[in-house]
């Protein structure tokens, strides 16, 4: 089998590795159907994330199951799923409080871009659609596993209310998803910040009712002179730099919320700063399991689309040049057909 | 008229300054009832807050209005009311979102500690009683101007519900109020850290139901041991150090909830722990206007008898040995009667 695998900064080779099999009787293997490549996948290909030896990579998927262990009780073989990019057994408490992604007995699945995946846990870990679905749906399937549901939690977290002001910081596809997720939640005002064309378009279709361009203290300037001098409610940080981090802090109103869902790199809050903001902050990685019930439902109906932010389809053995338009900013996600 | 003036570490005087009067048509003037030395006046008097020149100090008052501006229309001489300690116009947006410590009118009462005090915005920030309280609730009803505001919004901050499992670090005067709101909204395990026999009593009188007398990582273990490895749903932090926040932090289950009430010195968070922490967290100056209606309710019927953290009480004269008593520890909070 091949399957993509990074040597160092923009440096992803398609190559030669050994076909997964079922290692313990938890684990399911799929046939993928479609992968892609996340916006945390860069922070390792343009070097930010130090890399200690060749590693595979990937972690959304949607396939078919192939194969699965002898202790696996709710998806059989032929079945097509979606699992999130952190397997959980989905029992533990940290699971039953709504937060699988960091279940006790996690498994970050972490070599999905490649025709076969193994899948732990795969009970706790992967749902299943009633039927096989059709191809126009695959692509905002593949998006609940990871970035959808990451930009829901981003909504969700955020305490998005109908009627509300949201902001959103960051148009990469999480940005834009957590746009679609507040309008689906009935936040009137969605304010999206982006200074490109293409993001600034998908944003508006997802729902954004404003945008701003500006960057840092004019970005927070701009919102306040849109909100009155007071402040969005809701502001969902999907960056993860402390540029962004302070943006979105700045720009919430006094109670409000902020949430941050991408990893926050080199991230340093002055708790005193924050203790006079007087606002609420929540974040981590997604649960995305928890989530994909209801937006399999949601994608299955037509009642959201976002596997729009797919504005880059290659064969799998082109994942290279798929992380390059990403990087370049050609792409602002990419899908990968095996 | 003779007040407390600080004039560098360790050195309040009670001295001779001008008496208050209306300045504007909003303030009104209150002849003190009783007032106190707070767990925060020692950032001053321990010299951790820089001191330019010598300023009044005291923020935490009860009284009956002596005379009242010409715009102000809900409290009138000979009323007996409480304040918060920032005072507020209680209409702006922020006030109307429930933090009118964030008003954008706010302004500190920072004189307190003094025989007659100007309240500025008295309409929107003094709350007046039905009559004048009897003696044996004075103590009670002065805690509400922030004492017994602050650990109220603790935990209120920290999503305390009936049923939880609470941890309170700090067992000043605001965590062991803190335990007294918990107990109050329900929670069914409230764990205090306290190191302190008195204070362990206190605690315990208030609701605790768990002592914790380790700090640091054996703290956090403790914690983690009397919660199957899960931490608490809600960690109250009570001390503002760097060390506080991280113990409450730790403390927490995935999901849960920190808040944190006192003013933070020095307190750097770093984004990516708390993202893999998984916590909410919301703090900042208590609103204590909002809920004053509530608590004078509480203390009036007898449901909550806060004034116990006062263990000790002396003539506003002696105010110097209130402050020398709570910096030594030898009083937990001192109630100070011109």
């Amino acid at each position: 089998m091949r399957g993509a695998i990074i040597y160092g900064p923009r440096d992803v080779r398609f190559e030669e590795r050994p076909a997964p099999k079922i290692v313990k009787p938890t684990d399911a293997i799929i046939r993928m159907t479609a992968t892609c490549v996340c916006g945390s996948d860069l922070w390792d290909y343009r070097g930010i994330n130090p890399l200690s030896e060749p590693k595979p990579m990937g972690h959304e998927y949607c396939g078919v199951v192939e194969e699965v262990g002898s202790a696996v009780k709710t998806v059989r073989p032929g079945q097509f799923v979606i699992g999130s990019f952190f397997a959980s057994d989905n029992t533990c408490p940290n699971c039953q409080n709504g937060y699988q992604s960091s279940c006790q007995h996690r498994e970050f699945v972490g070599d999905a871009q490649a025709p076969v995946l193994r899948v732990p846990l795969a009970d706790g870990t992967l749902v299943a659609t009633d039927d096989v679905p059709s191809e126009d749906l695959v692509p905002s399937l593949l998006t609940l596993s990871d970035v959808m549901a990451t930009g829901w939690f981003a909504a969700r977290a955020a305490n998005v209310k109908p009627g509300a002001t949201v902001a959103v910081v960051g148009d990469g596809a999480v940005g834009l998803l957590a746009v679609l997720s507040a309008k689906h939640m009935g936040a009137e005002r969605i304010i999206a910040m982006s200074r490109h064309d293409s993001r600034q378009k998908l944003a508006r279709e997802f729902g954004a009712t404003h945008i701003v361009a500006e960057r840092g203290d004019q970005a927070v300037a701009r919102i306040k002179d849109l909100t009155n001098g007071i402040g969005a409610d809701s502001v969902l940080e999907c960056v993860g730099t402390q540029e962004s981090m302070l943006q979105a802090i700045g720009c919430t109103r006094v109670g409000g919320f902020v949430s941050y869902v991408g990893v926050p790199h080199g991230v340093e809050l002055d708790a005193g700063k924050l203790f006079f903001a007087h606002v609420h902050l929540h974040g981590g990685p997604a649960p995305a399991r928890a989530f994909l019930p209801q937006l399999i439902d949601l994608v299955w109906n037509g009642k959201i689309n976002p596997g729009k932010v797919f504005d880059l389809t290659l064969p799998l053995d082109k994942v290279s040049e798929g992380y390059r338009a990403m990087d370049e900013r050609r792409a602002i996600k990419t899908l990968l057909r095996p």
